[in-house]
């Protein structure tokens, strides 16, 4: 059985480009399976790509290819690349920062540049296009990996894993009765912030469900929300409108409005400017 | 031939939820086939999910496994269920309600709680997370049942129909000449509001194609639109922009402005509050 | 190995209607494979249809199927058909201009209207519904082509190619060092606009990769934008938020704002009013 194709892009469906690059792949093997990983994405956000690809890799079969198209560098001298996991997924994606998360939790054994004289589109007049390796490149290559007509080892030429593009990543302060973090995404849709802290250290720090916590968050500095908040099991242990500190899908510890949204609520957002800070 | 496994989520797809559910259930089979109801149930809303579920069940093959994941109490006391109906579908939901309108129309032979010592997800961490069953419980379970490592029986223990929680359904007045319901939902995307009055007595109000019906929309029992409208056909009946009476997919009475957006243009919305009246 | 079928609507995922269609064709044949091309086409409109269609069908293998539904005519005289392309392809959609496209530039061999007698679905209470083709026609007769229950011919009826309903379609001007032409299109999500350029007639009026060009769009006459701009072959040679003329994924000239959108930033759109106008 062949391995599974999941993509994740910033292109969205409003328009033809994800139909595209689906067609390439079927043309290349029609009893391939296409599975959306995402394509939303927001816009030229490489921090977010990798930040999904890693909340989701680990869930699926092992072999599975994972193509990651946002590339606002495309058509530059970014490399096209195909990475293979220390516990072997593929994960065919510009190496743009896309890669970080991956490399770091769950490590990258060798990694590829693909080699356009050999994975690279034919005969659709696109030869001339420099401005979509999405369709061009990446679902083509993904493709043919996956169908057995290229090995991995025939994506192109191997170069070292250290020089793998990387956005730098925040590690949390943990003091006794005291944790320092950022929120390093939300959860767009139901406005919840997601910290870089994780549980077990939150509780070595001596914080346990049902604490009131004081919270203070700061953007450059400036205390932009402060609070004493449950820290929950889970949402519904808040009042609906409340605001609750919970571990999150990741085991990592997050903010929450239960039946609102916290980040519009309080119009936070994320980033390494924004910090969150717990005391007794 | 393995029953597909068709997901409705309120997640949307901003981030990654949708792609670690679907891998887990490729973990459990890779064999098994995925299909998107829609991931964008409106957040919390149970009603929805119950309602859209019923919209489309019935067109799918008898045996499909429905997984519908829209849980603001997750993590929480309520139920996590699957329900067979009389004629041989599975839901896969959260006992919140989103089981009403199957409930209702298509009746529920017999309903489960999953047994989370059997069916819920291990191995990956995800043991101390409780506000992700859709990944770890609901999508994990109903793979195991699309796949048939277990039976409908070994979902877990079985308890009363009775017990099923619903939400109040408000069911249409109908006399000579005067119809009075209520917009039941909306089509959120053509801006169209749905009634829960039936053709069938529509018709037997005394209302046909072709007549002009005076219609009134009160909120909380205060005017908000009125006007004689045709009932049409189809929304081609009605010049660009005029309103019409219409005949909806599943057989009830709807209003649309023909190429504009109903809702938007007089600022109604559905809801038990929401009442309409037509008459001669 | 059966055909894929490919969809593209302007449903949305907002409601049920997708998944009502989907499982109308799994219920003809549940090893049908079908595939989201998008529906995300904006509301009614048959341009954006035809436009998209004919953006990624020739990615897809010989024989794939496209059911096609952007129908504000539904119910109403315009006709229900399938059109075969020269080169194989089948395309399942109202006749009402989304035919357009790949009429003029790939070539439609034969076209027939469905016979609802035959290929239109029955048995699911929906012999009374007049506004939803996609389920009860498009999608049905589409699996049922899809599956071989019917050849091309069982369709219904051929007609005259010469009857098939076409938008007009501007033709771009080109002379030396001068080229008129319109935006025919966005990419609303990147926001970059789209003109009826081809490459090559770009080239041949003179214009090359690294020229600043001299660049105006008046909107029904009137000047909206001018500015020199370079023709670059990728967005990354322009520096962020600065404007790029480029070649497009279909081998015609657009234009973006690096890292930015063109259309957000000066309010421009597409369609016969958009002229733009490119000088030396």
């Amino acid at each position: 059985m062949k391995p599974i194709l999941v993509f994740q892009t910033d292109f969205t469906y409003k328009e033809g480009a994800v139909a595209a690059m689906y067609g390439v792949v079927k043309s290349v093997d029609k009893s391939l399976e296409i599975i959306d990983g995402t394509h939303e994405i927001p816009k030229f956000d490489t921090w977010s790509a990798s930040y999904r690809l890693n909340q989701y890799i680990k869930f699926w079969p092992k072999g599975t290819i994972f193509v990651s198209v946002v590339d606002p560098g495309v058509g530059t001298s970014r490399r096209a690349s195909v990475a293979k996991t220390l516990d072997g997924y593929y994960i065919v994606s510009p190496d743009n920062g896309s890669l970080t998360h991956i490399k770091k939790d769950m490590g990258i054994k060798e990694i590829r540049e693909i080699d356009e004289n050999i994975n690279r589109l034919k005969g659709k007049d696109t030869e001339g296009v420099n401005i979509f390796h999405g369709r061009d490149l990446f679902a083509y290559c993904g493709a043919r990996l996956a169908s057995g007509i290229i090995s991995f080892e025939e994506v192109g030429p191997a170069y070292s894993i250290e020089e793998i593009v990387e956005h730098p990543i925040e590690e949390a302060l943990i003091q006794d009765n005291y944790v320092e973090g950022i929120f390093e995404i939300s959860d767009p849709n139901f406005g919840n912030l997601w910290t870089n802290i994780k549980l077990e250290n939150f509780n070595k720090a001596g914080f346990s469900y049902g604490d009131l916590i004081h919270t203070s968050v700061y953007y450059g500095g400036e205390l932009k929300f402060e609070e004493d908040i449950l820290f929950g099991t889970s949402f519904g242990e808040a009042e609906n409108g409340k605001n609750i500190i919970y571990n999150n899908e990741l085991m990592k510890i997050a903010l929450a409005t239960n039946m609102g949204s916290f980040v519009e609520k309080y119009q936070l957002d994320f980033g390494p400017d924004w910090k969150v800070v717990f005391t007794k």
